[in-house]
């Protein structure tokens, strides 16, 4: 596998993403810039007050890094179905940012401290600037697709409806995670929730993306039904692959290790483990997610009631089959060429990926 | 002025409003409504979570109450225009359910504890539960733009288009208000700079009602803007008389008396006063502006400021005024109608109501 492939190219295409998300959310407002935001002032403008409440905390954290690969997806399936890099540059900001608000989000729901190796935006801005940017940040990227004046207006409805569709799922995943991380309906919780709940949560953002390049490329409302199951697809393996690095990986990977059980987590590796465990072990693992401790001892005691079930090779070989399959799917659909040979990569890439 | 009539209307129309919102956001999730909400599951829905972590929030917090003025704009508009009331009561939702999405964000960044007479919401459900629920109460209302089939997408792209739009200046709006209530910028701040503030955290949304109400009734783009310029100016209105009543109102409205003084706010009572009183009571104002106490007999000394310096009569004949010229101009553009002659008792009792 020659991940190396697709490393690179997400390095190459990085800077290029980073400068289209500052011509759309400057990294200082002026004058100029606020009224093309905003419209015509009937009083008076304050630059520097936006700049300090809106600019300044979206990017300390859009600077943190991240792979951006929500929009490397975008451009690859826009290409792929035939459209060209141009087209499609402008309304990668979309999925990029919009992830990025919802990370934003996630720490003050789950009162994580750390991000990226850095305190979570509201324990630097406060969380009434937080919360704000991370609205902000749901809006600013649609003045890509209202300014755009050469599309057909069908074309730009079209792309509206992708957000909507995915802001309401992304928003209710959020929601079952919530309830689930606060041991509500552990009766309902199997495999196939937790599995649609991914879905919601860290699919439909890739889901977006993907429809986003799709529709980009004209393609018809079944081709972009079919690359948004493949990128729903990837994404839940992207997250699978997240829930077992949060456990295995040796290195900071910016969270906290173990953060996933102290919050109490119902991933699918400990829904794995409770279905194949005897009851004092199921028992005990429920009461550490329970606990929401911090204690390194304890949490690991956790990590070894899921290793010993082989949860980890079971989460893994699910998500590699995932990929796979979904694959397969769009694998008949899409011409050949370099972006779809890129796309299969790619694919690969996130769910093999150690970082 | 016979505002009973106007409160008669919208007591008529509140029932009809919060009937529609029970359409598009059920009070209880089941199969076919989350499958009507969310698309065609891949795995397996959870309604009972659904409803817990969406529903029962989002109602908790609309049964509250609330005047609905924003429908009530809304369907005044686009009757005057020559619609049918029927057109416009499914988008209605939109406006109103996005005002209250606002209302609890609000509460968690202010950290207030009450709202319209109860715990805030997330004083009930937790921050995660709250913050997540108005985050889907944004995109939830989108769903009726997505599954419109009847109106043209080119009408269903200007309705997206004000949507964005005016989320955008509601979220600015937002970020001026926190940085000022935190003290930053105090240099910069002056009425018109208030006013423009108010203009995006509170007019975007009497804006964004306008807006719909004026496509739904295929204004154009010039008529639109009129109507949504009259609506801004009725929105800064409405906040300057929450303003007031915020520290003159003899009974309890929900949120606590003298709350504004004791977050900081800078409205444009205070702006007046500083720039009429002498220096040592300016020094006074700031200082316990800056302290966010809760000690009433110190709230009271800078309202005590504050009326000293006839910044209540002030304001008061502000919003007054601004309400009768921006009526001015549409009267201009409207066809008399007996939706034009309600929207003037409407205006009017926005800026004259006492409760």
């Amino acid at each position: 596998m020659k991940t190396e492939t697709i490393e690179a190219y997400l390095l190459e295409l990085k800077p290029l993403i980073d400068k289209k998300i500052e011509e759309w959310i400057p990294r200082q407002y002026d004058a100029a810039s606020m009224k093309f935001t905003l419209g015509e002032p009937r009083y008076e403008n304050s630059p520097a007050s936006g700049t300090k409440g809106v600019s300044e905390p979206i990017w300390e954290f859009l600077d943190r890094g991240g792979k951006r690969w929500r929009p490397a997806l975008m451009v690859l399936i826009a290409e792929a179905l035939g459209a060209k890099r141009s087209d499609v540059m402008d309304f990668v900001v979309v999925p990029e940012v919009i992830h990025n608000a919802t990370l934003i989000a996630d720490d003050i729901e789950d009162s994580s401290d750390m991000r990226r190796g850095k305190p979570a935006l509201h324990k630097i801005f406060g969380v009434d600037v937080a919360i704000n940017a991370s609205n902000a940040m749901y809006f600013l990227p649609l003045k890509i697709l209202m300014e755009n004046k050469e599309m057909d207006p069908e074309k730009i409805k079209r792309m509206y409806d992708a957000f909507s569709q995915e802001m309401i799922n992304v928003s209710f995943g959020q929601a079952l995670d919530i309830i689930w991380h606060k041991g509500g309906f552990k009766e309902e919780l199997n495999e196939n929730k937790y599995l649609q709940m991914c879905a919601y949560k860290t699919g439909a953002l890739a889901r977006m993306a993907a429809k986003l390049g799709a529709i980009i490329a004209d393609a018809n409302d079944r081709d972009v039904e079919k690359v948004a199951e493949f990128a729903e697809c990837v994404g839940v393996a992207f997250q699978i692959q997240d829930d077992i690095l949060n456990i295995t990986a040796s290195e900071n990977l910016g969270k906290e290790f173990g953060e996933d059980i102290k919050e109490g987590k119902r991933s699918l590796l400990v829904i794995h483990t409770l279905t194949k465990c005897d009851k004092n072990a199921a028992t005990r693992l429920v009461e550490i997610l329970d606990m929401h401790t911090s204690d390194k001892k304890i949490l690991q005691e956790a990590i070894d009631i899921i290793k010993k079930y082989n949860s980890i090779e079971y989460a893994k070989s699910y998500a590699r089959k995932m990929v796979v399959d979904s694959w397969n799917k769009v694998d008949k659909m899409l011409p050949e060429n370099e972006a779809k040979r890129k796309l299969r990569l790619f694919a690969n890439f996130l769910v093999e990926r150690d970082i």
